[in-house]
């Protein structure tokens, strides 16, 4: 796997990002992927600022090679983790969640390497003119958070095509190396792998969420939720309750009222598979099994490398 | 853009579908497909079987190269349809929107090849087994009618891997050179193209139609009516009046009055962007002017090559 613009970038060998994940991505996740010669990120969107030094103190102990964070915009402590960046001099942050505009100048100012993830033209333009230094174009392929306009990642990097000049990083739907093989196909530069690295051993989530992806097949995610906030994730019994909201035809605040706070952390972190948000990607279809980083990453370029060789000798 | 089993098993030069569509997709749009080197397909879903054969007539004296046929099997006069395909020889029908079981065997005895759409690994099993020559494999982006699954064409073409051993057309969101080349990467040895060809010169559709594609942006198509069947199409007067049903929670059939019926032809065919359903795929973003079967054509097959030979040297 050649290097891109993003390897450049980031000072990496292989273009492969993992995905920065509420509950799953803390220094453990994060620096395997990058002890592998990925982009390890920690995921600052489920973390108090203590936690969060917490992990960067360990981070650095854990691996000298380049790595990152990643910073959902509507954080309510936005201050205090940008104090963080700073003092721990982290140089790598993708933001999300939010304009590019609110924190990427002062991100450049100090030398941080900037990366904001997008769903549209309109946001990755925007993110160009904000100068960030790359785009994840993210598709409704992607678990948990999600844009209401439902672009697919395939559609998203034809659309972007000659749209914007810095590097794309692909990302939603992304599970072996010929989807990375695909992607490069359709111009981005590097991909951003989320669910395979949720259920693998070094992320925190918990056991039985994990075993419950490993149990998903296809069609087994569904983006919901979409009154409040679209979100991809395995549907449960709480799903099935905000499901009755909506044919009982309750209000959007009833609607908030019972998703409450914590969903996520419930699902993913503490492992209540009724009560709590099981997000994941729709590739879950494919995962069949819990696996170290190093595997994966052995597992993905493996995949590349074959599928590359028969493209060469049959196109 | 070399062979493949699909170019093979239809004697056809690119392996280029046309999808057969809707009140798009007669002899004039299918042959000039054919004429091309893809594989044109008559639509017969919008045909009274008189109107078909007319278009069977028209198309033998049309093109000498091979062609085909779409048969969605909830069709309601289906004798009539399978005589008049054994009376004028057909030798390729695509079948969709039913169990492949119900006339694949009757059209193989008659040496008929028979490919069906699928949008889940489930029904590529059952086609395989029924003895289907190829599947096309289509995601949740493309037009019209879809599946619930909601699996988009990059997640189903890696959940079809090692699968099913016939070959595979992939469909939905196909709308450059470059994106075939993904499909291929991953594994599909064909492609189904329909909102381009929906939008071309020699599709049947209404010039307002036509029109609205080329104005539709990113996050410009909706899946909707979901209730009833899940479609494709752009949103207008007639989807908000769907969804003041919906939001006000009348029932299906208030829903299945509401939709009627003939909404297809009132937005495709006769223009009626107001009342009628403007079914198209998500890769309507990307198309921006009316353009001739051949231009189309040219512009896969450059697109394509100039993005393999980026492959070839790159990577």
């Amino acid at each position: 796997m050649k290097g891109t613009r993003i390897t450049d970038l980031f000072g990496i060998k292989y273009p492969i990002v993992q995905g920065g994940m509420v509950w799953c991505s803390g220094w453990k996740l994060a620096s395997a992927v990058s002890n592998c010669g990925g982009l390890g990120l920690i995921g600052i969107g489920s973390m108090h600022p203590e936690t969060f030094e917490e992990h960067l103190i360990k981070m650095k102990e854990s691996t000298d090679k380049p790595w990152g964070v990643n910073l959902p915009l509507f954080y309510p402590e936005l201050e205090k983790i940008v104090d963080l960046i700073f003092k721990y001099n982290v140089k790598i942050v993708f933001t999300s969640a939010g304009s590019p505009n609110i924190l990427t100048k002062r991100f450049k100012e100090k030398g941080i390497i900037v990366v904001h993830v997008v769903a549209s033209i309109y946001f990755a333009n925007k993110c160009e003119k904000a100068g960030v230094d790359a785009i994840v174009a993210e598709g409704f392929e992607a678990g948990g958070h999600n844009s209401p306009l439902e672009t697919t990642s395939l559609v998203l990097l034809q659309d972007l095509q000659d749209k914007i000049s810095i590097p794309i990083i692909a990302a939603g739907g992304i599970g072996s190396g010929s989807a990375i093989l695909a992607c490069r196909s359709l111009g981005a530069e590097g991909v951003q792998i989320g669910s395979l690295f949720a259920c693998s051993k070094e992320s925190s989530a918990h056991i039985n969420y994990k075993n419950k992806i490993i149990e998903t097949g296809e069609g087994g995610t569904i983006l919901d939720i979409k009154e409040i906030s679209p979100t991809r994730l395995i549907p449960n019994k709480f799903t099935e309750e905000m499901n009755s909201l909506r044919t009982s035809c309750a209000s959007v605040d009833e609607m908030k009222n019972l998703l409450g706070k914590g969903r996520s952390k419930k699902g993913i972190f503490k492992g209540n598979l009724d009560e709590g948000e099981i997000e994941i990607g729709q590739i879950a279809s494919r995962i069949n099994s819990i696996k170290s980083v190093e595997y994966i990453f052995k597992d993905l370029i493996n995949e590349y490398n074959s599928q590359l060789n028969f493209i060469r000798k049959e196109l």
